[in-house]
């Protein structure tokens, strides 16, 4: 590896220094830090800005293993993760810091599927790769990225502005789909010789590509009537609690409203898996939760669909004690949802 | 871990939302992302500055191993390292997001730790810290680390800056002691029976505080007569070649004159060791390496002295094929120094 342990190795001349510089990049890759310029202009973006900036990491063994992630999708989903997180304030991503620890036993040839990956995401979402590491690692692939963007200043969507009232949507891809491939990557491994598991690829692709919802919080940014917003990466119950405690409220979701993929249940009915185990604790979706004006919801619905992006209103919030509860769709019973997240192999 | 898998339990209270305010935070760690005000007026910077980013990952087993360093060691140095790179562009260090990958072994307390010898690190610099995550690892400690900073726009301290007839020079401890620290703490480990081996303490603080010169690179881009700058993070030989590479010329280095530890010979001596290999390719050391116009290098040292901060005068730049060459104390022959860096655990 020694020849390959510079991250300029893996990163030279995959971005345009000019492209570089159109997201404010004054110093790319190469010396001991970035630069960039900070009184850019950001063309979506008129008066001030903040900055934005997350952190999130892919670790083998705990996010990933051999039989559920390609090279490409660990690059690509690593990046795709942060890109969430800006995505989840209203912000627009721009930079991206990566670090990567290599076991020896990855070899050059598995490095360069793996930037592959990442700089298709970061090409797909106009993210400047500008800076990062290269570490040998004596076991396992740790993959950790940084993100930083720009949001209109005092416009960032927090957890914490939901208000009584507001109804509860989720905009992006039906929840589940992520947890549901997870399983299925599994159940084919152990039956690698039976050709027998029918796994759609739609939920292998939401497992292994998720599709950060960049427009999508652009869009409830600019509404203005988005009071609240949370990316599902832990699985929908746990960040309808982040927001719930966040905000000092309850959110009450029904459960006939919750967006069902087809091709989940129906590899959840194969599996014997009870398909809202993995809508509610499944984790990975990606999807934006959050809360709106009552009064534009139906309107943002509309908007949404208009460009082509899913939106489901799922519940409403109530004033009192922090908490989530779901409304049974054939008891119509109030059942509180657990605070547990998403664990990945548990 | 699982109570304690969010970076909020280990973060909470240690640094005040009003301090974090000094330094541009809008919003700190607790949501999908931090927010940081795209136009605060940095007290030390008059005019439009640019934003310097850095990563930087230390891994168990590859850059510690318990022998080596302390929980509150690799907290700090996690952070260290990254505030050394603002440093070697002249920057200014304000913002820290942090990931921490943990085994199961490695429990609360030690995590605690962990974080008490980052946050110490933290506020020695003024580093606020924003964001990151936690995440479980299957076997060894990842601590991966982003610095954000500001720097004057224009003025950053680049390695590739440097011109024919610069006066190279060393700003900061002498060189080569990191290394011998950690030599001295494998000794100790295998000889634990025996009360043997003596190690100085200013060696074992050299490789598990490391010092950046962030008040060095400041004080040096406000001269205006420094051309590149470079921290001594990979060996003095290895950052000569990057500077030389980057900036097209030679460095002449005189063995004679590079700063060499009395404690560092010392103990190279009772342990059979060239001091010369370790303050070459010792790596770790932090101090910053730069070139500078001949005609104020010496003003620059008495400016360094006036402050106590340590600066020497170690060689001077050729034009010529990029390289790096040492002119030996006792022959005066002079010999090419080899490219290569250091390598913790060879």
């Amino acid at each position: 590896m020694d020849e390959f342990a510079s991250i300029r190795h893996w990163t030279a001349d995959r971005q345009s220094a000019e492209w570089q510089r159109s997201r404010g990049v004054v110093l790319g890759i190469g010396d001991d830090a970035a630069l960039v310029d900070g009184n850019f202009s950001i063309a979506d973006i008129k008066g001030p800005y903040e900055w934005v900036m997350a952190m999130d990491t892919m670790v083998e063994g705990v996010h990933f293993v051999d039989a559920t992630m390609e090279e490409e999708d660990i690059g690509y989903k690593a990046l795709a993760v942060n890109i969430s997180d800006i995505a989840a304030m209203g912000g627009i991503p721009l930079h991206a810091l990566v670090s990567v620890s290599v076991p020896k036993s990855f070899g050059p040839e598995r490095m360069r599927r793996l930037y592959d990956g990442l700089y298709a995401c970061a090409e797909r979402y106009g993210v400047a790769v500008v800076g990062g590491d290269t570490t040998s690692s004596p076991q396992h692939l740790v993959v950790a990225v940084t993100v930083t963007g720009a949001v209109e200043a005092g416009k960032a969507l927090r957890r914490s502005g939901a208000k009584p009232g507001d109804a509860v949507f989720l905009a992006g891809q039906p929840i589940g789909m992520s947890a549901a491939g997870l399983h299925g990557l599994f159940a084919q491994q152990e039956s690698r010789s039976a050709s027998g598991v029918e796994l759609p690829a739609a939920l292998v692709q939401a497992h292994q590509r998720p599709e950060p919802g960049v427009r999508a919080g652009r869009m409830l940014l600019r509404r203005g009537t988005c009071h609240s917003l949370n990316d599902v990466s832990d699985g929908l119950a746990s960040e309808a609690w982040e927001i719930a405690e966040a905000s000092g409220l309850a959110l009450i979701l029904h459960e006939y409203k919750l967006p069902r993929s087809g091709s989940m249940a129906s590899y959840a009915s194969r599996a014997a898996v009870d398909p809202l185990e993995w809508m509610l604790y499944g984790g990975e979706d990606f999807a934006l939760l959050g809360t709106i004006a009552a009064s534009d919801a139906e309107a943002a619905q509309a908007a949404f669909h208009a460009e082509g992006l899913p939106f489901y209103i799922i519940g409403e919030t109530e004033a009192g004690d922090p908490g989530v509860r779901l409304i049974e769709a054939e008891t119509e019973r109030v059942v509180p949802l657990a605070k547990r997240g998403f664990n990945h192999f548990r």
